[in-house]
């Protein structure tokens, strides 16, 4: 295998899967720019009535031209409730089908089911995102083909720009009419949006949505809008939606989380971020959720309303809408219930298309309108740069969501996470896998002090009077490391099994098989 | 200029504005079908935070890269009301571009000052729908091109497939916010939906918001998507919004079309249509109005609800839905104010984009699942086919609006219009325009008679017992001949001054230069 150095300095493989790869060269050089998006096959026009409601999964595969190496593709909007993407794949298996790319915008324990469909050929590869076991088997060499991490917006520039072409499109959706339009909110599975799927329902030659809750025509609202759609498909159920709350979307208890965000919240105060009209995102995660009851209580004591709030919605960010702490919330997936509902009744509660929210290759996306962006790790360096996707230990446990849109467009990103885990320093010399480079990253808050970024001067100079415990970043590895000693280096395997993309479509690192 | 005669024996040119014809080819053939949509350039990442926000026109037009023969294009949601239009093509004249090819989704009265530029070659034609005297113009030869008038649905298409390329889409908006997100419900100039500019802003090479009411970001709702949005400029005023309630959009006093509302509505009732569940919609025009207040009663007298009812809204509709006769209004545009304040507050009342209502080249659209659709003619034949573009004389005076894309879709299509107009037949043997087949015509309803297509024996059957005065369409023509005598057959010149495009690309007729 040929490799080569990016900009970064990481090595990455010139070619996987047989496609050319572009070295990482900058957050924002835009090196693979240029060329035109993708061109969907134009439909055929169909007279008469639509009904394209179908009995079961298995005769809507009769009808779709299934291939070995085709690309399937699913979102998670039901997180760790999904049943749709073990039906389908499972379905496929038992059709012989061999060498899928899957491609879901990301995968959960649920999921783990797939590792025999791996194991045994049926899937060849990910593009997308992996968390938990699949990723371990990943990370063993159990994937015949080369994963693909991509951000949330990467996944939506990759579709866009014809880098990942979906063959069919399976949508599960809580609600849906016999045209193919169809929502998240209503309906026994309600999972609130369906953000995920607007990508692959206009560029996939073919779209399948999946439902338990056939709606008469018309399905408003149409997240999903059936003129893109082929077939729609009724099962019994599509999934549990008590488990969207599941992972990494529970409020933390733990005392060195609420400190962190506590510690965060201050920083932003103390930057002079609370202001009227303020935004703001702090993605999933114990402390991140925390951030956002620590800073509802900032803004309320300054009295002032943030102008919006990019979701993953949840109860908290829900109340300050509802209370009119916050004008708006844009969202992009429901991370509780409470988020669902509010989606379902509130006009200000807007569903956010993630093209809309990350898109890399439009004229602009939401986060860039981001004034704090919040967001976790597994590992941070001394350059800054942060990891979300493997352990130090090698394994790649994690996707990537939507760190690097968030990274890139907030006027102020804040990692929040502890100095270290199990005895493992998160903030350390250098990250296993960069899955964001430092340039975009300004300040890193832990609960043994808060590190900003060199390049933002301006941070510095604001909280230089402030009592924060801000140290160089330097310093605070330093005091890790007494505590947790210097990490072994992980032992890896030569063998590339999945390459972490950068926003824009280059390869910003790889990440090898484990010894 | 070489001929061909296309499937109903109308004969078209093979080639317009460079560019080779295909003929009509029957309703359903899609015998412009196949490839793949248009690839619109991938923009360009910028980093930081977004403003697009712009002083004037002038400026913003200084950063276009405006050249001779460029195409722009506009939406007609304000109606006899725009401003926008006349202030670009002034100042785009004053810079000296020329042969623009001018692709509105419709021009008013208020647009009649374009003819000037018209005939001094800034503009070289007209894709897209004309009324009045700018039609008259085209129809006197005074156009360098060649015309080319397609449905709404057809121009969606054409837009998608990338027959017409948009260089610049020229958006007026009443409201919008730095970044390019835009609504038409909110601000002085509030006109409704700004369904018309969805497909322009997805596929122009450059898009341009015009607004007179820059609001906070983020815009909501985002009719226009501001990742598709280049620039933002503010101006004074870009338009009167009063004025959308203009021409076509009024209810009637005339008895003759009272009657001939009321005779649609019992035809409706007598054929079954009227039961819970049903779809409709009626277009613009006195008759159509008057239609939906007899549909509404005898809706009423059943106690039926329909599902939806597909706007053109207006405050008919709007009553309907807020008392419970409706349970949506999918709506692509505002025929009056009530309809704009409907849209505004009631989530039941949703925006429709063209390409969801009336993409022929889509899964299939929304006007496939109208049960009924009510719409206006200059002339009708003996065939059944349909002319909404000239008048008898020759002139151009009309655009096509949503005729062929309401026809072809709707179970049952019902043309309401007056026998005769001062002593001109609108019942004849041939119609000087075809704009839409015979066999997508279903009845025909004068204050003189209705007419049933012999090819809807269903309709025929089941109105046989009732009381309405139905007639073979010879008889009707006979009747309406006895009064107003058989027309002159008008002279015309040689020179093709347009095409009538049909809903897949093919030209189904063509439009003579006047003598």
């Amino acid at each position: 295998m040929e490799f080569i150095k990016n900009a970064l300095g990481r090595m990455v493989p010139a070619e996987i899967n047989g496609r050319k790869v572009k070295p990482y060269a900058g957050a924002f050089n835009d090196a693979a720019s240029g060329g035109r998006k993708a061109a969907p096959l134009i439909p055929r026009c169909f007279p008469g009535r639509v009904n394209k409601v179908i009995g079961s999964i298995d005769e809507v595969l009769d009808r779709l031209p299934l291939k070995n190496g085709m690309c399937i593709s699913f979102h998670h909007h039901l997180r760790n409730g999904d049943f749709v993407v073990n039906m389908v794949v499972d379905r496929l298996a038992r059709r012989g089908i061999r060498d899928i790319v899957l491609a879901p915008s990301a995968l959960f324990p649920t999921h783990d089911k797939l590792i025999p469909h791996i194991e045994s050929g049926v899937i060849s590869r990910i593009e997308g995102s992996m968390n938990g076991e699949v990723g371990r088997a990943c990370s063993m060499g159990k994937m015949k083909g080369t994963a693909t991490l991509r951000s949330h917006g990467g996944r939506v520039r990759a579709i866009q720009d014809g880098d990942l072409h979906v063959d069919v499109a399976f949508i599960a959706a809580p609600a849906a009419d016999c045209f193919g339009n169809a929502n998240g909110v209503l309906g026994k599975s309600a999972c609130g949006p369906l953000a995920y799927s607007d990508i692959d329902s206009q560029y996939a030659d073919n779209v399948v949505v999946i439902t338990d809750n056939l709606v008469p025509y018309p399905c408003v609202p149409w997240s999903i809008k059936g003129g893109y759609v082929n077939y729609v498909v009724t099962v019994d159920s599509i999934g549990d939606p008590s488990k969207i709350v599941s992972g990494t979307t529970r409020l933390t208890k733990s005392p060195t989380q609420l400190l962190i965000a506590d510690l965060a919240a201050k920083f932003v105060e103390d930057a002079g971020l609370i202001r009227e009209g303020m935004s703001f995102q702090a993605g999933a995660g114990g402390i991140s959720l925390a951030f956002n009851v620590c800073l509802a209580d900032r803004m309320k004591k300054k009295g002032v309303t943030a102008s919006f709030a990019h979701g993953g919605s949840n109860e908290i960010l829900v109340k300050m809408l509802e209370n009119g702490q916050l004008k708006y919330i844009c969202d992009a997936q429901s991370f509780d219930l409470e988020g669902v509902r509010s989606l379902r009744e509130n006009p200000n509660h807007v569903e956010s298309p993630l093209w809309v929210s990350y898109n890399y290759h439009a004229k602009g996306c939401l986060s860039h309108m981001l004034d704090v962006g919040v967001l976790g790790a597994t590992e941070i360096d001394l350059n800054f740069n942060v990891n979300v996707n493997t352990h130090s230990d090698g394994l790649l446990l994690h996707g990537t969501g939507g760190f690097p849109d968030v990274a890139a467009g907030s006027a102020v990103t804040i990692i929040t996470a502890p100095s270290f885990r199990k005895r493992i320093p998160i903030i350390r010399e250098s990250v296993t896998t960069v899955t964001c480079p430092g340039e975009l990253v300004d300040v890193i808050v832990t609960e043994r002090g808060i590190c900003i970024n060199p390049r933002r001067q301006d941070l510095i100079e604001l909280t230089k009077n402030s009592k924060l415990p801000i140290k160089p970043i330097h310093q605070l590895m330093e005091e890790v490391y007494a505590i947790t000693g210097v990490p072994d280096k992980v032992e890896f395997d030569d063998r590339v099994v999945a390459v972490i993309e950068w926003r824009d479509g280059t390869v910003i690192d790889s990440v090898r098989k484990i010894k």
